[in-house]
């Protein structure tokens, strides 16, 4: 049992959907228009899941508070829009004790209010045994920064492929990587939209899965193919282009544009490492990954959760 | 370690929330102003355990995805608002199994269906073994019918006390309870706030936890004290007030309003079962129960989520 089979099962019925759904669910965000002239409005959810998304034993209870709200932060991010408020849900281990719960939630209200989202609502369940793990489900509420929200599925054939950072490594070492410390970047995703506008800013992901992964969900929902250069991706240091496509969880934006954007948005530098092209009929791969006179198939370079082991990572 | 104290934490840094938040968590939803002529938007959370919430292993599988969304859409109704949109998080067991897994969402998918709120986000996890909990999060927004959403926090001395139906009993049999079929009450809640406008409806909440827990919530949000007359209390066949009180998972409307409103409510009758009365001095019970002479505390009476055992009933 897979991840994104059962979310295919749900995707698979997004079309009996109310036309009030202006973004079904498999975007970074859903949304729906409230009626009238109050817009719309996007939510998503995100779960964390000790032993899955970090281990409770070896990571600092502050910071699994910030990511549950910060990983969510940044699907805002990838939809060039602003956060208006943000609820938690947790189960706690029938042990956890209540300064830990109390320093949990502290660190998740002091993420919310850094980022101004305040939080509206919680929930708190225990579990029946104290090896339980603990699981926290964060939803965010946001509203669209320009006219419309930036989906994964407007690349166009002809398009530039960007990211907004070096990547790889962001899970070593477990304790302060990467994936505990970064920072949502939500002022990266409106500058990108101030600056090129939406009729510019195709087609929008955070890279949380892997890079090969979150390319292939833009390919897809665009129906177009990516090829990327191995040369031209940018790398953590002591990474590789290998590290980068799958290591996941870097929380870069990776967007597509055409080919003559500035080289640098706000004070960021954005990296050309990729073209759109049209998707060759059948299953051809979604996305390749071009290394000298060598094409790679990269679709499933990444993070998938499946049940029974481990998050599997293919490669 | 109690739910409530740990909410009490969380309510408490409530004063530092930004001018934004209209309805601070605390609530049934909360509520935060999205800026302009854009109005308010409604948002709750609540979480559905294995072993807490329902029995997975004599439950059948579409009414747990049914309850994961009708006890969110409680809230709604609460609110006198109307639901706009839903999304679900779950972590599964190990072997869950994908067959059931789509009866799961498929079921929940199609209870938004039927109350209008369709699902616009999911997120699926999985846990490492078999024997960690189903744990399901769902998140429903809703904007409010009238000019404001009715919140706990507006009884006033000398109002009445409401319910929309008969209590008690709602667990038992635990297969097909009617915690698990019931109607969320939106409707209803929407005919008390255009028959009563939001001069008369002061204060609303849903009977989740119980009515004697449920009506401190109110008492405590309005700084009230709530006398319930037990002979006046709506019973379930074959239950009684002590029934009624402590049980929970009812799921009828909790209200207070002035004493000369319409005996019914649309078709629904609603029933007078107490006043609202100031509230003396110091740690007075929030809420007591009047049978003949007598006078019985009872704020506590009803569920509270405790760690280490089962969820706590305390009579």
């Amino acid at each position: 049992m897979r991840e994104f089979q059962l979310l295919k099962h749900i995707y698979d019925a997004n079309r009996r959907l109310s036309g009030r759904v202006v973004i079904p669910p498999g975007d970074d965000l859903g949304g729906v228009h409230l009626g009238g002239r109050r817009g719309v409005i996007l939510a998503g959810v995100d779960q964390l899941v000790d032993g899955r998304h970090f281990r409770l034993r070896s990571t600092p209870i502050e910071l699994v508070g910030r990511k549950a709200i910060t990983r969510c932060l940044s699907d805002v991010a990838a939809m060039a829009a602003w956060p208006d408020a943000t609820l938690v849900a947790a189960t706690l281990p029938s042990d956890f004790g209540e300064d830990r719960a109390n320093a949990l939630f502290d660190a998740m209200r002091a993420t919310c209010e850094q980022y101004e989202s305040p939080l509206i609502g919680g929930d708190i369940a225990f579990h029946s045994h104290a090896d339980h793990p603990l699981v926290i489900s964060t939803t965010v509420l946001a509203s669209p920064i320009g006219p419309r929200a930036i989906t994964r599925s407007g690349a166009q054939v002809g398009d530039s492929v960007y990211v907004t950072g070096p990547l790889g490594g962001s899970l070593q070492p477990d304790g302060l990587g990467r994936h505990l410390t970064f920072e949502p970047r939500i002022q990266l995703g409106r500058d990108l939209l101030q600056t090129l506008g939406d009729d510019r800013l195709h087609a929008m992901i955070d890279i949380s899965d892997g890079l090969g992964r979150d390319a292939s969900h833009i390919a897809e929902m665009s129906d177009v193919q990516i090829i990327l250069d191995a040369a031209d991706i940018p790398c953590q240091r002591n990474r590789t282009w290998k590290h980068a496509l799958g290591d996941g969880e870097d929380y870069e934006l990776l967007f597509c544009a055409p080919r003559d954007i500035p080289q640098r948005i706000a004070r960021t530098e954005v990296f050309r490492i990729g073209e759109v092209v049209r998707h060759p009929a059948g299953d051809a791969p979604r996305v390749l990954v071009r290394q000298g006179q060598n094409l790679w198939p990269a679709d499933q370079l990444g993070w998938e959760h499946v049940s029974g082991r481990e998050a599997e990572r293919s490669t």
